[in-house]
């Protein structure tokens, strides 16, 4: 038996079979319960394969499905399988057996010559309600509002009572949590109407704003209120004029809802703790929250002004979720202006000691949305493992720290932070990129694509410490980021300033005002970030192409987006490394393909060469010739093309 | 950084650090939710640790708590922290830095110097109802009724009315679905008793009996019955005088209920099929199976005589899960002499299309287990990934096909069978010993320790192929099987013949009547089976010590058992090898130990040599000398010793 390349092991992939969940090789991303998928697996010539299977579970029970080859390229011969979508999730593999490899499963995270556990398994997912498709491939641009742009309306509004007023070009003070949460700069949601030409011109396709409701600090995720906007921010009126200048500018704009506290100035908690006298009834509030043995509640990590909600109660969940009133359906579509959620700590939401209520609250959320404002987007704050989390019929998505912002810190941290990562006590180690790889395709393999595609990818938030200071200010290093962060399969999310190389050491000192004059720029990186977004924008490859990995080793990382019209292959360096040689029979049609950005690789008729001389991105992009069927779609029962 | 052995990679990992969820290092199995715990960790000397964590989660948001030194012998320093069970399940996993490796973590599947998903980390799971503890080590003989033995009662039995009747020294017919399950040997319950000094004799713990309900098949997965055992087995008189006689024996006696399906024959199933005259009310039985658009009802796998139960109806968990009457209790303690139940089908119970009501039948099925006959076990049959299913509050354990089974038969199949494992439509491939291994480290990993000590290890059952006819009928490897069955971790269940050599080509071929001339019997394998048994019972850490593993090559696997009074040194080969050669320092005490099993090892004052000519089991067992720090217990909160 001759083993293929291990999981991780640096070398060159494009001598493995090949599937993930794309339309490349899924002919339907948004099945419905009892529609037929076609499924295709690409096996390189090189590979002698005498039969392949899928393996799928049906009600709890295993199940093959025999494969047959369809097609034959230059390069490859093709097999394709129907997978009929009889339970909610159908999660499959291949098995695929010949003279290379009697004995070998291709799952999430490559090929296996040995039994596997089910976790790796590729997945679809059916549900009535696909999600959003606006989404594909999008760029997102964070906003924090007190600290991106202030309006001169600002200046007319008298600083809060809890407020440390700040003048925006002086720095925060980042010590004492009792100063940091309160330092207040003003910055409005006119501010962000007066530079939306700023986004636009980054190519966004959508603003995630952080929270806007009236609340005790700077970030306000102690709201105090989620029926109005905070008039700090310039209230109702303002968010009215953000979503529809954002809209006439083609962008998106996402909220963010915390479901998992509230501030303790909110009347809900107010009217939970009011003393009562004997006789009177208890309030429905005091059911919003926990309480201890002592009569005492349960804060948010013991923060004492978060009060976590109980999502055991139904009353609770009408006023949140449910109700048209509440937040989460009266700030979207047309009555508020928001195109999407992002839930804070939706990770604990609806979790606390022996009860466990958050894959229900996700359900509810996503079924409250999909009934009233389809084609809204819910993502879910997930600073960890969110496998579990994402089961496909909640969440569409996460922000996806664990499989793709740690994985590239650990490849391009070039500085020691004084915060490990997301509470991590370690701090963030340099790691070679074959390691980085296994990394990211053993987290993502445990999502569907489709989940995948909807989360975000990001170099880090106003939770983190910035890229720029994690690679020590190099811009070539921000740009290597940059260059995954824009060319890998998700929603990519920009935080306000990394565009412009803002520093920021931990989370905190990232949350710096952002300075409007552009002497205070660095304009190569503002420029790298253009002009990948605009490369972004202008490939179908990268926005929509599946994911096949061709190479990790220590200092280089390089992979194929691919779709059936476009495959972009990227390559990127954090340092001068060994060229890496591809055979250019392996890439069919790379020779006429043009170089989207960065230095032109090197295509000679047998080989193609990639080099670097230190950090930086390249991308070439090419119509693929000679590159094997399409996945036939296949009539479901509804007499639809699925 | 000098990354450690990689997964799977053969090598000695006697210089790695070590956990498991064993007694060993871990103060308590059976915490309840508020349970502080202690864990602990070994490293050898040789690795430079500067600094360890532990990392878990807790309502949903990753914790570290900080581990300190607690212990230092000539081999290891032992590191200690205490974890709070917060949640229902508390995941960790260890985080270590120092100059050996600067990032590395711990958990079920080794050490990793990458981040890693939350899949493999180690568990603790609270729960009021702790498993039976009699299953430690527990070894449990399977019989299947019809074939086991025949009491000269059944003589007086006429055949029923469905079934073929055969002679017992006649050979079944194997093909023919018809024909196959309505052979009839007419082996009954008396014939157990009659024969319990053969298992007793053979050190077993217990007595597994495949369903003794009244149905019309040999099998009798198709009841037609809860209420009754089969007049044909003896009825209830027999099923009292087989308990008696086994607790007689020290033995317990496990039943097998089909809570998936029942027979067409059932009066529940003829109720909801029974004609009905319009305005006549439904009756309750209607839903308690699945309905198509037809009004034609579910069978199991399509299977026309398994209508399929429907388990959304609360009447169905009522009559079968729930009353006095129904089959779970009724059959269990005093009233019916049980000691635990195997769950048929298990892993499809509750599953049918868009609905999932798995993980709660399982649920109530040990509610009402723990309320009502505290001790009785319950075992899912799963012959796949169960990992996701095995929650730590339904089944206490499974059939372990995924986690031991198949990955020894990939490891000892010697000849090609006619039929995949279990559904699967490639032949059983042979996998060298790595491979193995990191397939068990994979599954097992995924389920708290707890539920791997309480499922069956096993090398087959009614449902596959033989051992014996699976290495082609080599003593030599049957032991090697055995071996691995008698000395990992888990309840070992033996398929009724496998001691003496019984062979089967597949499932059917192997439920073949039982011989009793003892001419027919290899007493090779039933002296090897009975001695390794022996070894078992008499070895405390073969029965509830760890499991480090030392060494997996092509073809040798070497691990310890480890507990605090003894260690257990493991050595099985499936051919001959070269050496593997141990650090005797590494192993304090074995000079001082004693051969248990098979050839002697050579322990010299710096090298202790492995050595195999050929197929076999050697076993080493040693009082530790030096070996570190007991889990420090914690006062729980209720004031007891945890």
């Amino acid at each position: 038996m001759t083993p293929g390349p291990a999981l991780g092991e640096p070398g060159n992939r494009l001598g493995l079979p090949h599937h993930d969940g794309s339309p490349r090789y899924v002919s339907n991303q948004t099945p419905r319960l009892g529609d037929w998928v076609t499924v295709l697996l690409r096996v390189p010539r090189t590979v002698a394969v005498d039969s392949v299977y899928v393996r799928t579970v049906r009600d709890g029970e295993q199940h093959f499905v025999g494969a047959r080859e369809v097609g034959t390229t230059a390069a490859d011969t093709w097999w394709s399988a129907e997978l009929e979508c009889h339970n909610r999730v159908t999660a499959y593999r291949w098995l695929i057996s010949g003279t290379t490899w009697p004995y070998a499963w291709l799952n999430g995270t490559g090929l296996h010559t040995r039994d596997v556990a089910d976790a790796a398994d590729f997945r679809l997912v059916a549900h009535d309600h696909p999600a959003p498709t606006w989404t594909e491939g999008a760029v997102v641009y964070q906003v924090f509002p007190d600290r991106f742009a202030r309006s001169a309306a600002a200046d007319t509004r008298p600083a809060p009572d809890w407020a440390i007023p700040k003048s925006w070009d002086e720095q925060p003070e980042m010590t004492g949590s009792a100063v940091v949460s309160k330092q207040f700069y003003g910055g409005d949601l006119d501010g962000v109407v007066e530079n939306i030409d700023h986004v636009a011109a980054l190519g966004a396709d959508a603003i995630y704003l952080t929270p806007i409701f009236p609340a005790r600090s700077n970030h306000r995720y102690d709201a105090t209120d989620f029926d109005t906007v905070d008039p700090l921010l310039g209230g109702d009126p303002a968010l009215r004029r953000l979503t529809r200048a954002a809209h006439e500018h083609g962008l998106k704009v996402i909220g963010d809802l915390t479901t998992n506290h509230c501030g303790d100035a909110h009347p809900w908690f107010v009217a939970a703790r009011a003393p009562r006298r004997r006789g009177t009834p208890v309030p429905p509030e005091r059911d919003f929250f926990y309480w201890d043995a002592d009569g005492d509640y349960v804060g948010w990590l013991g923060v004492r002004s978060l009060p976590k909600f109980n999502h055991a109660s139904a009353e609770l969940r009408r006023r949140l979720v449910e109700s048209a009133a509440g937040p989460v359906r009266k700030w979207l579509g047309r009555s508020g202006g928001l195109d999407g959620w992002r839930i804070d700590v939706a990770n604990m939401t609806g979790r606390q000691g022996a009860v466990d209520l958050n894959h229900e609250v996700a359900r509810s959320l996503r079924d409250t949305m999909d009934r009233h404002h389809p084609g809204a987007l819910l993502i879910a704050e997930h600073g960890h493992d969110y496998t579990p989390d994402l089961t496909g019929d909640g969440w569409h998505g996460v922000m996806n720290y664990l499989g793709f912002c740690k994985p590239v810190w650990t490849w391009l941290a070039r500085r020691d932070l004084p915060e490990g990562f997301l509470g991590s006590p370690m701090p963030v180690p340099n790691l070679p990129g074959d390691a980085v790889v296994a990394t990211m395709r053993e987290v993502t393999s445990q999502v569907a694509w489709q989940q995948l595609v909807h989360s975000f990818n990001l170099l880090g938030s106003h939770d983190t410490a910035r890229i720029h200071s994690l690679v020590g200010g190099d811009p070539a290093l921000v740009e290597a980021g940059a260059g995954l962060l824009l060319t890998m399969p998700g929603i990519a999310m920009i935080t306000y300033g990394d565009e412009i190389g803002m520093p920021g050491l931990f989370g905190e000192d990232g949350r710096r005002p952002m300075p409007w004059d552009e002497h205070d720029w660095d304009h190569r990186i503002l420029t790298a970030y253009r002009e990948l977004v605009g490369v972004r924008r202008q490939s179908v490859a990268l926005r929509t192409g599946g994911l096949r990995w061709v190479y990790a080793g220590a200092d280089a990382l390089v992979f194929l987006r691919e779709c059936e019209t476009e495959v972009a292959l990227v390559h990127v360096s954090r340092a001068a490394h060994d060229p890496v040689r591809l055979r250019t029979s392996d890439l069919p049609g790379i020779a006429d393909g043009r170089t989207a950005y960065g230095p032109n690789m090197r295509v000679g008729a047998r080989t193609v060469t990639l080099r670097a001389n230190g950090a930086g991105v390249r991308i070439r992009i090419w119509t693929p010739t000679d590159d094997g069927p399409s996945p036939r779609r296949v009539p479901t029962r509804r007499g639809e093309e699925g």
